[in-house]
């Protein structure tokens, strides 16, 4: 990962979210790099086996965690992104938590419940696909769904949802002085590129499971869906917690982006293999005089 | 229950922590009662039956929980006032969780993972037996504690006592919009009388098992723990999750205190049965008609 293409991750970054407009952000944007699907395979492996390294270190060292956040429209990628950054990393250290509607139990208690079960432990990588925003995304679009969580009515009101981005932003603030880094990817796909997306599940056989008539449904709701990832990117971007807008027309882009900002991340950390002790030290010279006797 | 009794919480109830001054509290203030020891469990036992049956309809309604959070000096009577005050209510709607020591894989997490997964249901009680707020209070008065927490040495400095304290203030205020009233109870006894509780424990053979020598060598920070208390009331008291600065040198009056807390704190919600639809009130007409045959 060339200091170069780390340099190009700014522009895709919100750390403060009081000037962000998604309409500066442009879903077929490829930071004017046009690589042969060859080249850019490359890199993507490249990236992958660098990460994977850093991903080593931080298993070894026991103290941070990284969560990558990944939330989108349908078929914008998420799944095929999650899939090709993720698949050369070593498993041990890595969780994956998809986040569906809840259960009867997930609805008793409180949203965050569910979501503190699949954080990652001090050492290891946790992906959500999907996450607790979409308590102020798909519910905010969808009031209905907030009437049917058991919450007192009482706790209902129009504050809601900005009450839910504080909450929000002070939980992952809370997790960053724990050490947990948090990385958050909104894969922003263009509405034009998604119904080419939907097309193509429709009319392949093998595509064909990955396609609900619900996301037909949903496809109508895109301004809406527009405005809430708007308003969620302006209150809960910040510098611990940044949230990548990353351009999703194109495949090839939207991976390495998301791999360069693991990277990134995991780079700043200065991570180290553990120090050994004077006491380690000496019983791994006995250990060498032992085997070779 | 009488609103008389319901009255006199007021006077240890924090809810705006600026002005709490510990030193205004005294351990052996009754609020100028002096029962005798049949009338003070006879008014025990009716708080705990009017206790049982708000805690009824909290579990039918299934919406609201209640976190009653107890810290305190050894010998304090926590567990004692645990016992008094939920014995009497229906244990299908009560869990009770010890936070001790955390353990291996508890360390591997953020420090509230642990607490998220024993926060009760909608519809139940549940009970901390020291908690969260540990903290920051042997966690203050023992540094040691805190290097010993597996943190990224980079995340522990001057500020990490007030960042945690404006952490939990937020996580009490996320939870309480989830509909989980919060209470805290600081059961506050005095260095003699903890002294003659102790000594108690040293002499009677049924109580040798609640004494341990490293309850001596904490009792030698009474001053710093005293501080932390302070601190702690002052920066998380709220209207959403107050303090009880309970008076714990004569047990029996802890013990009401405790119990009229958890009655005002429920009727503040107006509970009630779910309503019966009119279907199910159809399906209860034909119910009564059939069995009558």
């Amino acid at each position: 990962m060339h200091k170069k293409h780390l340099k190009i991750l700014k522009r895709y970054r919100i750390t403060d979210g009081e000037k962000f407009r998604l309409k500066d952000h442009d879903p077929a944007d490829t930071a004017g790099f046009d690589f042969s699907k060859r080249d850019a395979q490359d890199m993507l492996k490249e990236g992958v086996q660098y990460l994977s390294k850093l991903q080593d270190k931080l298993y070894a060292q026991d103290r941070w965690a990284l969560l990558a956040v990944f939330q989108a429209m349908d078929a914008a990628g998420k799944d095929g992104t999650i899939k090709h950054v993720m698949s050369g990393v070593n498993p041990q250290g890595v969780s994956v938590a998809p986040f569906k509607g809840p259960t009867i139990t997930e609805l008793d208690h409180d949203y965050l419940w569910r979501i503190n079960l699949r954080l990652p432990e001090r050492g290891h990588i946790g992906i959500f696909n999907r996450s607790y925003y979409e308590e102020v995304l798909v519910t905010r679009v969808h009031p209905e769904i907030l009437r049917a969580q058991h919450l007192p009515k009482e706790l209902i009101d129009k504050d809601i949802y900005d009450d839910r981005l504080e909450d929000i932003a002070a939980y992952e603030r809370y997790l960053s002085r724990q050490g947990i880094v948090i990385l958050k990817f909104f894969l922003h796909v263009s509405q034009q590129e998604q119904k080419k997306r939907f097309l193509e599940r429709v009319e392949a056989p093998d595509k064909n499971w990955k396609f609900s008539p619900s996301d037909l449904k949903e496809r109508s709701y895109w301004k809406d869906y527009m405005e809430a990832y708007e308003t969620t990117i302006r209150a809960t971007a910040s510098k611990h917690a940044p949230w990548y807008v990353v351009p999703a027309d194109n495949k090839w882009f939207t991976r390495l982006i998301v791999v360069a900002a693991m990277v990134d991340a995991l780079e700043k950390l200065d991570l180290h293999y553990p120090d050994v002790s004077d006491e380690t030290r000496a019983a791994l010279t006995e250990a060498r005089e032992t085997l070779a006797q």
